[in-house]
C-alpha cells in the first residue's frame, strides 16, 4: 500500500465528464489499495475568465485580491471531484489551500511555498477519505489568500508530497510524458521513460511547458519521484527522478527551442571598467531577465554588447537600453525580436567531450549561422534566426540520435 | 462619523457595471466621512449555476461539498469589489468566511453563525480600508467551509453589525423596501417607513421575501437597526428597528399570502388520547413542518383531523399519511394543494380586540370561505381557496386602511 500524489491539470478537470473520468482513476488507484491525495487546478479556461473580469475592472487590478478572485476556480473543482467520488461511495473531502495549511510567502500572483503543515492532510488519510486539494493556492502569515503563478498547481502537488512523504508524485497532464523534442516539430521525437531532475529543470526553463520550473526545483531538493503522464491514457508516462546509471548513458535527453526570445545591441559601448554593470544594474532595477550576454573585443576602446530578453520584456529593455545609451553617449540600440534559441540537454555532457563542437557542426551543415551561444555543465544552447528553428531542432534531435529507442 | 454595515445582494452585484454602481455608493459613504463594511452576494444566477453543476454529478451532492462549491460564488463578488474600490484609490480589502471568522455549526447548507469574532474587521477599518465580506459563508470549528441557506448573506451582514456594533445595517436590495401588501397583487400597497422586528418577522415567516427570517431575529435580538432600501435609488427604504410609540398606532402593518401551502386531511380518525401525537410524530421526523392543524369535534368516536404544510413537502406528508391511515384503520387521505395562506400582521393586534373578526367579515363580504385559522399575539392567518388569493388581499389591505399614509 502506497501514497499516491496526483495532480490534475485543467484540461484534466475541464468538464463534468472530464471529472468523472478523474473520478474514475482515482477509484482505480484507491481499489489497487492506495491512498490518494488528489490537487486539482480549475477547469480549463476558468481562470482566464476571471482574470479577464478584474482586468475589466481595473487596468492594475489589486494582486492581493486578484489571487481571492482566481482562487476561487480551484475551489469549484476541488468541490465537484469530491462530490463526484462521494457519489460513487468513495469518501472523499476537500482542502483549501487555507485548510490544508498550504503556508507560503506574501508574494501575490506568484507566492512561493514555504511550508505545508501536514496534520489535517494525515488526518483525513487516517479517516480513509481520498483528500482533494485546491492546487495553485496558498496562505500567507497573515491569512491572505495568496497564488503560486501560471503552472503553481504542480508546485502545490510536489510541496504535499514533499511534506506527507508520498510515494510518487503522479502529473496527470495532455501530454503523455516528456519528449526529446517537440513532436510537432520533429517527427523522430520519442518519449522518455526517465529523465534527471536536472534535465528536467533545464526543459523547463527553456520553454518545454510540461512542468512548472519551480515545481521540479522542489522535487530535487526533496527527493520527490515525479511521473509525468496522460490523463487521457493509462500508458506509463515519464519519471523524473535523481540521477542513476541507466541515465549517464545517454549523453543528450533533449532539444527545446524557445521561441520567446529577443536580442538587443548596444553598439560603441567604452570598454571600461564598470560599464557592463552600469548596463544591466538598470536593467535588473526594471525587472529584465537578461538570459545570454556576448560582449565582443573591443577596437579603438568601444565594444558592441549584445544581451538576449523574453519577448515579454523587450519593451521596457529597449527604453532602459535606449536611456543609457544617450546618458552614456554609446551608439545605437539595435533590436531584433526574429531569432530563437535552440538547445541541448543532457547529464551526460558534463563527462563527454565535444558534444557542443558536435552541435555547431551540425547547424553550420545547414547553414545555419550562430549568433550566441551558452552553456551550462548540461546544456548548450545557440541563438539562431527563427525561420531555421524547426530545422535546428530535427537536425540535432537525429544527429545526436535521440529518435534511437535505447 | 458612523459605521455602516451595507449589504448588497445578488441583483445589485450581477454584472461588472453593477458592480461599479455599488462602488460608487461606497464611495459616496465614504466621503461623508463614515466607514463601512460591505456585505456581499454571489452574482445572480450563480449560486443557481453552481448547485447545478453539483447536482449533475450526484442526485444527492455531499453537503460539505456543496458549500465549498457555492461558497466561491460570494469569493468572486467580493473580489471584484475590492479590485473596483482600488482601482478608484479606495483602499479595500475582501475577507471571506474563514478570514473574517464568521465562525458557525455545522449544519452544512443551512448553518447557523455562533459567533463573530470582529479583531480582523476592526483591524482593517482600523487602517482606513472599505472591508468587504463574502456573505452567506462561514466556517465551523474544525474549519470546514459551511454556508447559511438561501438569503443567507442578510444574516451575515446582520451578524457583522452586531459584532462590530455598526449604526446601521443597511440591506441593498431590488425593492425600495418593505410595502403593506404585495404591490403586484394590490395597487394601493404603500411602502412602509418604519416597522417593528416582530412585524417583520410575521412578514418573513409568512412569505414576504425581504429579508431571510434569521437575520431579522438575530437583528432584533442584538437591536440592530436594520435599513431596507433599493440599490438602484437613493429614496429611503424601510427601517425595521424596535417598537417605540409611533408604531403602537398601527393595527395592521401588513397584508401577505403565502401561496405555497397545501392541505392535508386524514379522514375518520379514532378520537382517543395519544392520536394526534401518533399522527404528527411521523411526520416530524419525516421533516415535515406542520403549519395550520384543525381537529373537528367527534362523531361516534371518529373525528376528521386537517393540516396544512409546504408544498414542497406535500409528497413526504402525504406517504406519511397514507401508511399512518393503513396501519390506524382511519379512514381516506384527502390532498388539497389549491388553497392559499392569507395574513394580517401588525403589533396593535395586542391592543385591539376585534381585529380578527373584522378580517373574517371582510373575507366574507365577498363569498370567501375560509377553511382553516390561526393567530398569535400579532397575525391572525385564514386559509381559503387558490383562487381568491389576490382578491383576499386587496380587500383586507383597503379595508384596514393600509392604502392610506399616515
Amino acid at each position: 500500500m502506497a501514497l499516491f500524489v496526483q495532480k490534475y491539470g485543467g484540461t484534466s478537470v475541464g468538464s463534468l465528464d472530464r471529472i468523472r473520468n478523474v473520478a474514475a482513476r482515482i477509484a482505480k488507484t484507491r481499489a489497487e489499495g492506495h491512498d490518494v491525495i488528489a490537487v486539482v487546478s480549475a477547469m480549463s479556461g476558468e481562470t482566464d475568465r476571471l482574470l479577464g473580469l478584474g482586468r475589466e475592472l481595473s487596468e492594475r487590478p489589486a494582486e492581493r485580491e486578484m489571487d481571492v478572485l482566481v482562487s476561487s476556480g480551484e475551489q469549484v473543482s476541488a468541490a465537484l471531484l469530491a462530490i463526484t467520488l462521494e457519489a460513487q461511495g468513495i469518501p472523499a473531502q476537500s482542502l483549501m489551500g487555507h485548510q490544508a495549511r498550504i503556508m507560503t510567502d506574501s508574494a501575490h500572483t506568484k507566492a512561493r511555498i514555504t511550508r505545508v503543515a501536514d496534520e489535517r492532510l494525515r488526518e483525513a488519510i487516517g479517516e480513509g477519505r481520498v483528500v482533494i486539494v485546491a492546487g495553485f493556492q496558498g496562505i500567507d502569515a497573515a491569512g491572505n489568500i495568496t497564488t503560486l503563478g501560471r503552472g503553481g498547481s504542480d508546485t502545490s502537488a510536489v510541496a504535499i508530497a514533499a511534506a506527507v512523504r508520498a510515494d510518487v508524485c503522479e502529473i496527470y497532464t495532455d501530454v503523455d510524458g516528456v519528449y526529446t523534442a517537440d513532436p510537432n516539430v520533429c517527427p523522430s521525437a520519442r518519449k522518455v521513460a526517465q529523465i534527471s531532475y536536472e534535465e528536467m529543470l533545464e526543459l523547463a526553463s527553456l520553454g518545454a511547458k510540461v512542468l512548472q520550473i519551480r515545481s521540479v526545483e522542489l522535487a530535487m531538493k526533496y527527493a520527490v519521484k515525479i511521473h509525468v503522464r496522460s490523463s487521457f491514457s493509462d500508458a506509463e508516462g515519464t519519471m523524473v527522478t535523481g540521477e542513476d546509471e541507466s541515465l549517464e548513458s545517454v549523453v543528450v535527453a533533449g532539444v527545446t527551442c524557445d521561441k520567446k526570445t529577443a536580442k538587443v545591441t548596444l553598439r560603441m559601448v567604452k570598454d571600461e571598467p564598470g560599464v557592463v554593470a552600469g548596463v544591466f544594474e538598470p536593467l535588473a532595477e526594471q525587472n529584465v531577465s537578461v538570459d545570454m550576454i556576448i560582449q565582443n573585443v573591443a577596437i579603438d576602446g568601444r565594444t558592441d554588447l549584445t544581451f538576449t530578453v523574453s519577448q515579454d520584456d523587450l519593451a521596457r529593455a529597449k527604453d532602459v537600453t535606449e536611456a543609457l545609451a544617450a546618458k552614456m553617449g554609446s551608439g545605437e540600440v539595435l533590436i531584433d525580436d526574429d531569432v530563437v534559441k535552440v538547445s541541448i540537454v543532457g547529464l551526460g555532457m558534463r563527462s563527454h567531450a565535444g558534444v557542443a563542437s558536435k552541435m555547431f557542426r551540425l547547424l553550420a551543415k545547414e547553414g545555419v549561422n550562430i549568433q550566441a551561444i551558452t552553456t551550462s555543465e548540461i546544456k548548450t544552447s545557440c541563438l539562431i534566426g527563427a525561420k531555421y528553428a524547426e530545422l535546428a531542432v530535427r537536425v540535432l534531435h537525429d544527429g545526436f540520435g535521440l529518435g534511437q529507442e535505447i
